[in-house]
């Protein structure tokens, strides 16, 4: 097997031996930011949007990335070219780094990760199910390494018999852990909500989509509307648009992908081909 | 320079060496507990109240620490042995372990770290002052890694010239992100927060004083009763009590110490004596 090579501040070094000392501030008090892309047939997908997105973390958790945007894509490039991986994904990580006395941010560590990944440009035909949960993340706008009540909630997803869960607050639906979620509205409206989410990189490029057939729109809408929908679905860069089939049990567009779920996905996977 | 050594999952090791791969769930997800106590004259204090909290977390958390809380003793007795540094601090950290997909909880890590400590058996004269921000913590009653919060305030601390910040929530007064807090009414009560709060070591056993002059209760309490009270301090495991003289920049008591907390801190140190 090739050696899989990780990038930590300023070389390659092989995945099985990267570590960081445990006065890291990620190991001491869960601070850091991160940011996810993928590459298909060694082209990063997306790129400049997970860069963008990178940047405005680091900057809102007072975190400098010690390189620019360029010298980081470089980096990048110099990685996939290393690991040969083709289809993959790739973790760009930023932690507090190593703190004085486990509280202060120290001089942040810059970890950069790929792992070969099984990327599907179709959708899925059998979709999944979520349960709900009330919960706001904190700092939902950054991209944080916070996934504690994510990671937390497993067993309880399980036992609900749900795929994942989808987080709801004051009445309002928000996201799922690592995914965008929208409704279609019987009015064919698409919707997906404005405020306190993660701005994903697949929503945003959803949200540029356009066609006769609908409209798609970022608003918050209540725990009602989403009784209401007739079609739903995540969105996130590994699955692009993946059908929801149920929420809390309840079957959505009788358990099967609705159709203008699969129109929308067929005019997004256009655009992730034209990238790739 | 003696050496400083670390337990990590089955050894002693250098502290300076000390350290985890980045698969490890609490650098890739923040995933983790720990607990902290301290050692007098290389005498745990209030060690059985912080190893009943450590197995609580990790069981809360669906961590196996690995070991009993017997075994888990032995090692912290040999660990301040061969440190020797009569008066420290000492960190019990299990994380979520190594992830096969970044995500999943693995086999926990263990680490334990000690660190010299200024212990004053005396109360502090000066006391500090607190801002207030609207915040709830996630799982408030598990002591994770999570510090998110309280680590991205730090700038905003810094600009309202105070020493920490005091979280409520929907009008409610919670605590401070590494203490209790507590304010005393004209009547003499003694209150802290009961829901939602971290549960702390000291003031679990402050809850225990008694006294004819004052009584102690643990019940919720409005930003309103904050504003009325005549004297507040925050408790921790390093702090003790200290005093707090001002909130939003207005003073309490004057700017100084209160009497009842003056009264309640000498009542404490004297358990505290009594352990080491």
């Amino acid at each position: 097997m090739d050696t899989n090579y990780v990038f930590i501040n300023d070389r390659y070094v092989e995945a099985a031996q990267a570590s960081l000392f445990i006065t890291d501030l990620a190991i001491q008090r869960g601070y850091g930011i991160f940011d996810f892309c993928k590459t298909i047939g060694n082209k990063p997908v997306f790129l400049y949007d997970h860069l963008e997105r990178f940047f405005h973390s680091a900057s809102k958790m007072h975190l400098d990335p010690g390189y620019s945007a360029t010298e980081l894509e470089a980096i990048l490039m110099r990685l996939i070219e290393k690991n040969n991986m083709g289809d993959s994904g790739i973790k760009i990580t930023l932690t507090g780094g190593y703190s004085p006395d486990g509280y202060m941010i120290g001089k942040p560590n810059l970890l950069i990760t790929q792992q070969p990944l099984d990327i599907k440009l179709s959708m899925d035909q059998k979709g999944i199910s979520l349960v709900t949960y009330a919960h706001q993340r904190q700092l939902p706008e950054i991209k944080t390494l916070d996934y504690l009540m994510a990671i937390w909630l497993q067993p309880f997803i399980k036992e609900q018999h749900a795929d994942d869960v989808l987080y709801h607050h004051n009445d309002l639906v928000k996201e799922c852990p690592r995914a965008n979620f929208f409704i279609i509205t019987k009015e064919n409206e698409i919707i997906t909500a404005k405020s306190n989410v993660l701005k994903g990189v697949i929503r945003k490029n959803i949200l540029k989509l356009a066609h006769p057939d609908f409209t798609i729109s970022e608003r918050d809408f209540t725990m009602a509307d989403l009784q209401n929908a007739k079609e739903a679905f995540i969105t996130s860069t590994t699955k692009h648009i993946m059908p929801v089939v149920s929420i809390d049990g309840k079957h959505l567009s009788q358990g099967k992908p609705g159709l203008i779920t699969q129109q929308l996905a067929s005019l997004l996977l256009n655009q992730v081909r034209k990238q790739a």
